[in-house]
């Protein structure tokens, strides 16, 4: 039911185009994952989704767990029917979200207890409880349950850390029974080599159907960023799909799919177009800029989704300024497809072996 | 380019099924208008609109003259085009908006000064200006601009108000000039029999395409309400749509509908979806009630909506509590969907000459 094909290389960089196999369909790869926290991504509708070509989306286990409950969404059939969904899912293990809460979780060996951030109700997370949510919710890929080292860390924390995810990582693998879903991996190591390359060996020789570099998301800091990332992409096995966690820009995730990424997951399109910021061909824009008021052009001649097609950003600016919700739907779908355009455009340019000529980064 | 027919008497009431056409395609009368104020009917896409099977839509003529303003939207190519939509619009006056101002509207022989809610900036509506607006807005049906009566109000209120709303729909009349749009006058008169009498002969003396019933949004006094629509559209020519503006809940929509109404507007629908609030063959309900949480159950097993047809009553419940903006978009395609099979079941039941076989209100 799962699998993962490599079917060509990219003579240009270490890109890879690939086939990813999951019980819900095929992933075509280097692929985007729009991020959908709360069992919706926010604003777009499955069948918008589908028309920007989105292949997967992922689900948060932190949010899920504590709304509407993974038990809810177990009875009434697992993630896929309760949001209407029919393609591939991706959930996180929660590990993220929780360490997130800074005070509010405290961390030992056998997992993190927390208070949740919308009642401050105490409640606990292991390796184990993470595979048992992640199996209720039922995504075609779930991920283990992991400490992602915070930036920066010292060598020694560093260590620690990447000490406990492989032991978590272990638990993880043996409580993790289905036949219709498979697991994850996270390689941590911070911003050490040596520590990744640590870290890489102590997963790989665990053993997972894919690999996810994880504590990647630096903020601004992108070479550390792109170092670490070429240097743990090279030490996964070339057979498995490799998962970039969370980052970034159009511009990131092609460079990263050039040292060899296959998958990515980012809230930037949604986010970023819920503030009225707007990807196009011509540069980053925000809609409500006073110079868009009048004008009748559409808000990028060279994308052919829904919005493009249909609106002027007049439009999108009126109803950015009058915070009407259908301009938050319009100016989501329009993000997520220039995504998956984006996407697109390096699979072609893998597939047929061409430089990837994108415009510099605006 | 604009013509209306009755098709067929029925029996059982005053109700007619009609035909009105307009350049923008016909409508099959009774039908219920979905209101889009700032040129979007809250949360909706046309597609989603169309697919509720909504035949025109409303627009306001003081929201969109504030914002983005009129001539914004004659430059982009009138609003049909600016919100992409391309069946018929109808726009009200302003009237009843500057007049909802209360102290910040002041009113003159020559119009109303008002003070704008958006930032205070101070405008003057006339007749001649309303018709302007609405002209440059290019909606198939305007409205004339007219003082809605308050209510309570004296006999001696209540007649000038109509007086004063009779020499402002003669010089609307006069200054209204399109081929591709008409004109439809407004029938003032309070709650006082005579007076509708007196402003129903004065308006129809002016002449229109079409009689809208005003000041008739009374909040809980239904049965007052009612005696006025079935006076007023009695006394309405036979061979012109008659219009009762603002009102209400599908149980008043099928009353007046019996009382010789043809069209209808109200926010209502997508106001309550926004509340949580749903309309079910079943009653109405509370999607956020704790009954809910874990309902597999669609939210009205016998309406054949989008939302019907994908979703649980769980997941909207999950929607609505996690404040997502789909949940708005699911709430408010269902409530439009259910208020528009509702109108169809009313023009079957006049097609077919049947009673109205309706359940009672809950």
């Amino acid at each position: 039911m799962f699998s993962f094909k490599v079917i060509k290389h990219h003579s240009h960089s270490r890109a890879r185009l690939g086939v990813l196999t999951t019980p819900h369909g095929e992933i075509e790869t280097p692929a985007f994952m729009p991020v959908g926290t709360q069992a919706t991504v926010k604003a777009l509708s499955p069948e918008e989704l589908k028309a920007c070509n989105s292949q997967i989306i992922l689900g948060n286990t932190y949010h899920l767990y504590l709304r509407p409950g993974h038990e809810t969404i177990r009875k009434l059939g697992g993630l896929h029917r309760f949001m209407n969904w029919d393609r591939p899912i991706l959930t996180d293990s929660g590990g993220f979200q929780v360490f997130s809460l800074g005070d509010l979780a405290k961390v030992s060996e056998e997992g993190v207890v927390f208070k949740s951030h919308l009642d401050g109700s105490t409640h606990n997370f292991t390796p184990e409880k993470s595979m048992e949510i992640q199996q209720a919710l039922g995504a075609d890929i779930a991920m283990t349950f992991d400490e992602p080292t915070p930036y920066p860390a010292s060598r020694e924390k560093t260590q620690q850390s990447l000490d406990l995810t492989a032991r978590w990582a272990k638990r993880c693998r043996a409580a993790f029974q289905s036949e219709s879903q498979t697991l994850f991996g996270i390689v941590q190591g911070g911003m050490y080599k040596d520590l990744r390359t640590q870290s890489a060996e102590q997963i790989v020789n665990i053993g997972f159907e894919g690999y996810a570099i994880g504590g990647l998301s630096v903020g601004e800091e992108k070479d550390l960023l792109f170092e670490m990332t070429e240097h743990t992409a090279a030490l996964l096995p070339e057979n498995r799909p490799r998962y970039l966690m969370g980052v970034g820009t159009p511009w990131d995730i092609l460079r990263s799919a050039g040292l060899g990424v296959d998958l990515q997951d980012c809230v930037m399109p949604t986010r970023n177009a819920r503030n009225g910021s707007l990807f196009t061909h011509e540069g980053k824009i925000n809609i409500r800029n006073a110079q868009f008021k009048d004008d009748g052009l559409p808000l990028d001649p060279d994308c052919n989704c829904y919005v493009c097609q249909n609106y002027s950003r007049a439009y999108l600016s009126h109803l950015s300024r009058a915070d009407e919700i259908f301009g938050l739907r319009l100016n989501s779908i329009h993000n997520v497809a220039f995504y998956q355009q984006w996407m697109e455009k390096i699979r072609n340019a893998i597939r047929n072996d061409e430089p990837f000529d994108f415009p510099e980064e605006r």
